[in-house]
């Protein structure tokens, strides 16, 4: 692995961004899966593994079809979701999947409209492509199942549904967001979190 | 104690979880106590001690019967409830006692019912055996006591009562929790934890 | 300045606890103020700093009359509040003034009544001389005011009133809880707080 | 730039008071600007950083009228709203603006009304020239646009009609508040966070 590998670079800020995700108490229990993509290679963190502590080792290469290439343990369960959102979105360079307090309350409280609205809020536009806070964001959320084969399925015909949206919630699982880069799928993710809690704290709170 | 001793390196995992514990707000006030099992050796923390600094040296080595084997102090005050777990569950190697915002709230919420239903979130897989989000957690709620000959035979009841319940919980007091190794049981605590904030949450938010 | 100064060695252990105090959010925007004593000695914190950086320099001697006595700057504006609580309460070592968000919160729930009533819950016992959960503890809250005299009359009257409470709020102001020792005094500050945190969301929650 | 060149100390002030906005979760998704001034010199946050990584690279030196003075990247969208508060406000010596979960709710909750009052908290006096408790905060909200001209009349409209105010809202989008010092501008910010927060947690509790 050259150090200048950019593949390995983005494997860097993956593992911090790992890290910090942990840190926010947004992967707990070993939950949460990452990964990053160069052209056809892929990185995807290992099955099982504690987030808080992630490096390099804790990462897989596998190809397009999720076939092991490099590394040692099982890629997580949820790589074929990681493929088939490499594949709807030819762009991203990363994908970012959290279990956190509030996409878990927010996807319980919309699951039957089918999608999270989300608008009036400046910090939309830490969404790529998004340059007013009158943006509508409408992000799909998919029944939770533990057929990842049906998931998959509900991934892609859900991309596909909503084209600009910038994530996709599984109802009181989590959330998928992703982003040319490790930076841009992080900054996504922290965008997303803020408008999740400030509009469920929003909803709940009858003042306002 | 040789280096390689593996309850010695449990316990270091044990102190690092109880710092751990501490800096999340989950032992205030000295309150919490943690234990690990080799065989027929527990080392358990001792009584009245912060456990954001806890060390070792902290821990004293006591036998299945709660007689100190070695180390100073007096081993806390609930070491009972320790020893009646690690009888009820053989195979558990590490026991973690923590006194939260939520865990104490949902206790009290559901203390007339006697146990916590939690069912439908993907984080219950963050527990031993449990593989779907369909899986009906049901957590038994002792009344709280200082009579802790009268908590013990609860324990071991509710153990017995809920054979595949992943803690118990003390009625405005706090969880117990447990796993084969350290991180097990930790990995059992983070999800908890999560899962009762989710659940409070939910109940109380009245939108959703 | 002897190192084994027990003076010096507990002014340590409150710079310490300052600035955790304010990693907590407990003490914005320099608000709060700190003590310990030593028979006659006090050491007190100089007005109008930032408790995040406290060291020893910030901290002024004065007598129990609160004369300054050594160290630069000009002491607390409620210094006289620490006086009275140290003579109050002859064992008192280290005095915690903090202002937290739910402290403020549940002195404003129970203005009307005079003080806050907190039982039922096993951390109670973190409080000295307290053993059990079935404890009721009755916390005075004084009306606030920028009339120091004032509000000096009203912390020895409402010690006198309260003589076994560990605590007394100023209303929309803030806590002061003491000990023995600084361990004490955190000791009872981490308790109370998370008491406070516990109650006020157990009163406004709804369901429990 | 000497080292003791005035202007830098407070760059320096200003990027570790940035990195701490971060770490509390006020500056999501290279959201927020900052600035400081001395004279006709002002050093501000170039667009589109990572706030939780700023260092004195990321500000970018302009003139009172906007133009870049030094330094590479393109000065904040906001850099006008900067340029009109030092304006009105020629003491001002920096200049935070933050994304909060509480400030959006709080701007949210009063938008009718076009201003948040606050009266009756200890932790006012954070505030400069604020003495009492009984002091009525009155902060002006400005609706929100992507119209950076009418933001600015807004801003400067809104600090002439509101000669008191310690701050300016954006309506679901942030606070601007600022100080002589980075110093004041932060203990200004922590105050007024805090307020928010306890303000809100009042309005939407039900029982408060």
């Amino acid at each position: 692995m050259p150090e200048n590998d950019p593949l390995e670079i983005a494997a860097e800020a993956l593992c911090t961004t790992a890290c910090w995700c942990y840190a926010q108490g947004w992967v707990p229990a070993t939950s949460g899966n990452f990964s990053v993509r160069l052209g056809s290679r892929i990185l995807v963190t290992a099955s099982g593994l504690d987030k808080g502590t992630l490096t390099r080792e804790g990462l897989l290469e596998v190809d397009l079809d999720g076939r092991k290439v490099a590394g040692s343990g099982r890629p997580s369960a949820e790589t074929g979701l990681h493929l088939a959102l490499y594949r709807a979105r030819p762009t991203a360079g990363a994908i970012l999947h959290v279990h956190t307090v509030w996409n878990t309350l927010i996807s319980a409280h919309h699951a039957a409209l089918g999608h999270v609205p989300i608008e009036g809020y400046e910090l939309l536009k830490g969404l790529d492509g998004v340059g007013t806070h009158e943006h509508l964001e409408q992000m799909p959320i998919l029944e939770n199942s533990q057929d990842y084969a049906q998931l998959t399925a509900g991934m892609t015909a859900a991309l596909d549904k909503f084209p600009r949206a910038h994530g996709v919630l599984l109802a009181r699982h989590g959330l998928y967001t992703w982003g040319d880069s490790v930076a841009d799928a992080r900054r996504h993710l922290e965008a997303l979190e803020f408008l999740f809690e400030v509009e469920m704290r929003r909803l709940t709170g009858g003042h306002s």
